[in-house]
């Protein structure tokens, strides 16, 4: 009896804390994200001087306050989850850790207090709050259509770092270290924030010549855009064509069928008439 | 009789000043439009303080001729339409009364009357004399890609705001107040400014690390733009597609047929006029 | 004979200055975009105030020579075109004057000879002198695609600038003239240089407020460029796609079916197996 | 049983050097890329003034070392290579000339060294060593799709030329050599900084109507980048599709199968094995 009591206990404790089907299950996720908002607000304030020399010492108090009820949370999923280890060293598991791990390395190295915004990842759990599933659906096809492109996005990645590596270095060279391209790292940091388009303007070409190289490295970058843009959407418009074919073959039960196939093409058999 | 008269005088007032299609309404909306943006002209030139100082009293003039206009044109919108809550209530009512209000608050509080710029939202209504429909057609295809494609822009923006946060408290913490990096909140003020590839160079990193970190945030930024625009572009391609294939033939109840098709592409007979 | 003479001399010249077919109407063409380029870069070259003190004198004499030489290429097309006053009103033929008027207005008007730029887009006609159909198949379908978008840009260009002018001069009233927000028109003019992800620097938000309406709007100008690049793209894609379509129907002739279909979507006809 | 050895040992040579396919030749490739990215890390941190300073002897001499490794690994593959003619003369075999040339040429011209980064180039080779077939598929299609829209994009950069020549030298007569705009050329890159959305600051526009002219050109810039998008979209979407249609059913003719169909999805027929 006692230890079915504690076992219900654990199974109800797991409805409320992973699950948000319950009503209670649901508020416990809201009072949940509520909390990380205003403790991440918390760190924020924190960080600004002025705030942190009036509100400090209230700042510190809820802070590790938050930090408490964080880790009580942490060792309750610990305790009630079926495999303690899958959840663990699952992404969630591991988010929820450093949401409040930063607090007690604080006291032994300062600073490190700051790196709670890392809780701001905990915020992703509101997608299971919301029409769970619908959310869940298309951050999957996201997910697909980046991962069906990983590996021209990879070449992209490739031709982009080398010509900012080249670049960088021919505009070390052109313009020198009066003009600000002090080494080649910096110049190639410059690359890339003039390929990107971003142009800070804290190191600009000077001469004429670093002004022409330039001139083509930012035509080159706003054309370029064009690449990652095009392979994603290319991507993600086949994805949604292909989703058009939810139909079954009744011969060979294979899918992936187009909206105006009549016969399966797969196995030649007749396809059910729409 | 005097009612009748009455109730005529209204009905004509409204058509006048709801609608397009008469002359008279044309006339009016063109007056309309024309008397919004001189009065938004008004508007700038009084906030430039060479003009201010030139013709300061001129405006303060003009401007209180337009701001009664509208009043006035306000409640006979009022007095003439169906349902005056229905109006009162809508986007158009509540813009309408948005563009003359501030001129009355700038009596109580100085300064307000900038917000008459407001009066530019009224300009929308210039689809209305335009060719009407065929505006309206596009704006409602833009709008319903765009609604369709909500979620996947919600998840977008989260993502945005996560990295931003994650990497402006990072940044805090490598380059510190003495490179402009005052607080978290700056930190995440200038990992926007970075990662939407704006780039003010107002606060840049001056440390390797930081540079380091800067030019990995600018490749995610310069690639991450990728999404919206292949989020949107896949729904607007769709949307497109979609409009061209609602019909079914009668005879062979196929789908897929153009939105100017008579006879069915499978099997020839007629299509449904529609 | 005489005449005939004559004639036949406008005509040869016609095709030589006006047609690219020929040897010799190649080699003109070719010549004459020469010219342009190098009389632009004597232009730009006249710009710099070190060279125009080095070789003023004679980059003064070679601009008058071309300047001559364009005059009288442009007489020439007057004399030899069958009807000269499509030409001057064509849009080639404004160029063609543009192209040498600012010189002698320089005369005049002093500084006005910098306009002599104009000339870069007589440099159009080179696509006349490479592989001339293919190049103009090209740029009529991007042009096509642009004139298909024309409404939905006219509606995107509307939302941009209410935008700019609303968020404009909300920072001129948040951030006030002390940092840099002097004017309603210069807070546009900043929301502008944030919106397009410009981003100069030259004026930048210094309250919290301000950082954080900054932050909104650029975010928002960071997803805003997939409206343009979505309606382009789509129209570009369905345009391609009508493009299979190059059937034409043996009963009423008409074009505009899709590659998969047996019959005529307008008449009911069978097409013509492929 | 000389010349056989000999020709045994220059067979076995080639495999290694230029195959990934056996053991040591993959090894021999990844040897090769680590040293690759090494020796570019030698080349970058010799060029920080700070690092010089103190290593300088040493990045020297491994700067040397890397040089003399590759000099005879380029002699191995002009050896061991069926057409050394073919090989010299391929991007590959310019690369790797170039990747080790600077440094016999900085003995002669000082700074010539940093020209080595070229080297980068030779990473390229890296996806070999990886999932070979997949990469060179899928780079291939993005370099089709960039072939096909070749015109399309001369176009795009034609005409992003022809707009920044004559903004830049509109603004150089608006703005003048008081505000930045010195020249022509420099109004140019001006124009190019501006269209691209780059946005340095370096020059910025002071006067009423130069910030107008500005304003327009951004939000043109902001624009135009719609243009590359959607041809590269619009192409690599097409590729795509076209990929998946090549094959005719040989019983009914049709076409239109996807890739992975063994069965006519019109008739049922048994497509022919490819």
């Amino acid at each position: 009896m006692e230890g079915d009591n504690q076992l219900s206990l654990k199974h109800r404790l797991h409805k409320i804390i992973f699950e948000a089907d319950t009503p209670s299950g649901k508020a416990f996720d809201i009072i949940l994200i509520l909390s990380i908002v205003v403790s991440v607000l918390v760190v924020m304030l924190d960080s600004v001087s002025s705030y942190r020399a009036a509100y400090g010492d209230w700042l510190y108090r809820i802070e590790w306050v938050f930090t408490i009820l964080f880790t009580v949370e942490y060792i309750l999923r610990i305790l009630t989850v079926e495999k303690a280890r899958g959840y663990i060293f699952s992404f969630y598991g591991i988010v929820d850790l450093l949401s409040f791990l930063p607090t007690y390395l604080s006291l032994l190295i300062p600073g490190s207090q700051f790196f709670l915004v890392i809780r701001v990842l905990r915020v992703l759990r509101i997608f299971r709050v919301l029409k769970f599933t619908q959310y869940i659906l298309e951050i999957d096809q996201l997910r697909e259509a980046l991962a069906s492109s990983r590996r021209k996005i990879i070449v992209f990645i490739y031709t982009v770092v080398t010509i900012t590596v080249i670049v960088g270095s021919l505009m070390f060279v052109i313009e020198g270290a009066e003009n600000g391209f002090t080494s080649i790292p910096r110049g190639i940091y410059w690359a890339i924030v003039t390929l990107t388009t971003v142009g800070y303007g804290d190191i600009s070409p000077q001469t004429n010549l670093g002004q022409l190289v330039s001139a083509i490295i930012m035509i080159m970058g706003y054309g370029i855009i064009a690449i990652p843009t095009g392979i994603f959407t290319a991507e993600l418009s086949r994805k949604r064509w292909s989703k058009q074919t939810t139909e079954v073959c009744p011969h060979c039960s294979k899918e992936g069928h187009d909206a105006d196939a009549e016969y399966c093409k797969y196995c030649g058999g007749r396809l059910n008439p729409e």
